[in-house]
């Protein structure tokens, strides 16, 4: 059962090196979630092998340009593969009105587009599915901006296979089972559940936090995350300007993957003013060890 | 003196294999006009070292989103760049309501946007400079769409440097010999210009003509153009869906090309459906042998 991130672009607004504006794309148990959908997302799609028809949630953190330039490539490329299965799409105010616009002269989609407005100073269940809960993390930058918290839903137990055949138990007898329900014997002897399934594997989690200053009370909102990307647009040289723009530098990032307890931190949304990223990771990783440098093209897995 | 035409994109609606959608820049002694602007046109920019601070005229074809999705990513960029200098945009109507949307919550640019909607029935100047005139060519789509007609303009005769010396012209007298006028010596003789000067390079011309189905006419407005880029979407294959769509089939644009009497003719706008794009050549240059594959990052020059 994949829990699979896929970066799609890890530059901040302006493209440089080869790295694109932010997109990423979260594959749990083949579930497709697109968060964010900067200028080229679609192509990076097809060059990463992402398979771009089985989207159908997408989320925005917020409305500069970088992280939504490629939704309207994106849903009409959608379109032009014939889509007819509605996209459902959840942002702060204002895209639903960008979107319209863009398609007006155009003749259309061939499917619905749902919008669904956040409200970005909530720390809220804003989508579930069979799958996962999503839940929305106020940041804290120069315009309305959300963050996002993806958590698997926990799953049944799991039977024992062998103590089927022990207990002689009825095909329907097993979901209660796996629900969690003793099983009673026609000679009255309870079998504890304990003996006869395995626990689940435990959820995993995901959060995505860009763009933002540092804001410590997110910590606590993904306390315990599996996996954490935290933009870090600037290294600690260019701390002032972090504060300026409502962004946040490496340390920062790592400072709250601390505070977090996450087990693995992402660094991304790195200003074009710095080529290499060497530095981004050497300050991260003396907070916070487990670091890894986002790049446009890197999947990260957390195992179950 | 430069003319010089990089293409950005050279895909049709879907980006596939590689290239990108419709976007290109001529560049006229170093002055740079963009060409339609598709998604990631400025991401190509970088890669192909075209100097996008330099361009201060953009002409839109039409509004579909193949040919303007890169366009709010390329003004974002520029203001980043801290550009001043304002951006001219010529387009059939509806641009200017697309664009202010998309800034209308991110807090705008640093710079002036001027539109300019054009009257896609008509073949008229629309732009001139000191380097070059545009004019617009009314296209045949689903939605209003013209092409453009880029012509450098009549530059002045070249002074033969001899005969500065010979006859000793002072060089307050010269700007009037290079523009035609005869020189009256001290003692009354009179010098030819044919004497004096040497004829100036002949204009070179471009034609873009993107999105539109086989449309006779155009043959006439760019009568004699030195390269011509015609839409092939399709190949005689697929000439009905071609006429449905309105586009226009790789035959048809050679067809155009020789109409025209064009110097060399680039081919582009392809369809997702095709891979390989050798059938497009193989089947222009039977009817116009000087035609050329457009490809992304492809650069193609008129000498002077």
């Amino acid at each position: 059962m994949r829990f699979e991130l896929t970066l799609l672009g890890t530059n901040s607004a302006l493209p440089a090196y080869g790295r694109f504006p932010s997109a990423q794309v979260l594959n749990v148990q083949e579930r497709h979630y697109l968060v964010d959908c900067g200028e080229g997302a679609q192509i990076r799609m097809s060059q990463f092998g992402v398979r771009r028809s089985k989207i159908q949630q997408v989320f925005i953190s917020h409305l500069h340009g970088d992280h939504i330039f490629g939704l309207a490539g994106f849903l009409s490329s959608m379109a032009l593969l014939g889509r007819e299965d509605p996209i459902e799409l959840y942002s702060p105010k204002g895209l639903e009105e960008m979107v319209r616009v863009l398609f007006k002269y155009s003749g259309g989609l061939s499917f619905p587009l749902h919008f669904h407005t956040l409200d970005t100073e909530k720390n809220q269940l804003i989508f579930e599915d069979k799958a996962i809960t999503v839940h929305s993390l106020p940041l804290v930058h120069r315009v309305p901006s959300a963050g996002f918290l993806f958590r698997e839903k926990e799953r049944p137990r799991n039977m024992r296979p062998e103590k089927i055949e022990t207990y002689n138990i009825h095909y329907r007898d097993i979901p209660a089972i796996k629900a969690g329900a003793d099983y009673v014997l026609p000679d009255g002897r309870r079998i504890s559940n304990e003996e006869l399934t395995l626990p689940p594997p435990a959820p995993r989690s995901y959060a995505y936090c860009s763009d933002t200053a540092y804001h410590e009370p997110l910590a606590s909102m993904i306390q315990g995350v599996d996996l954490l990307y935290h933009e870090s647009t600037f290294c600690e040289d260019m701390r002032e300007q972090a504060v300026l723009t409502g962004h946040s530098t490496a340390r920062q990032a790592a400072e709250i993957a601390r505070l977090a307890g996450a087990g693995r931190l992402i660094l991304g949304h790195y200003s074009s003013r710095y080529k290499s990223l060497k530095p981004f990771l050497e300050e991260a990783r003396a907070v916070f060890p487990n670091t890894e440098l986002g790049d446009d093209g890197r999947v990260f897995e957390v195992e179950a």
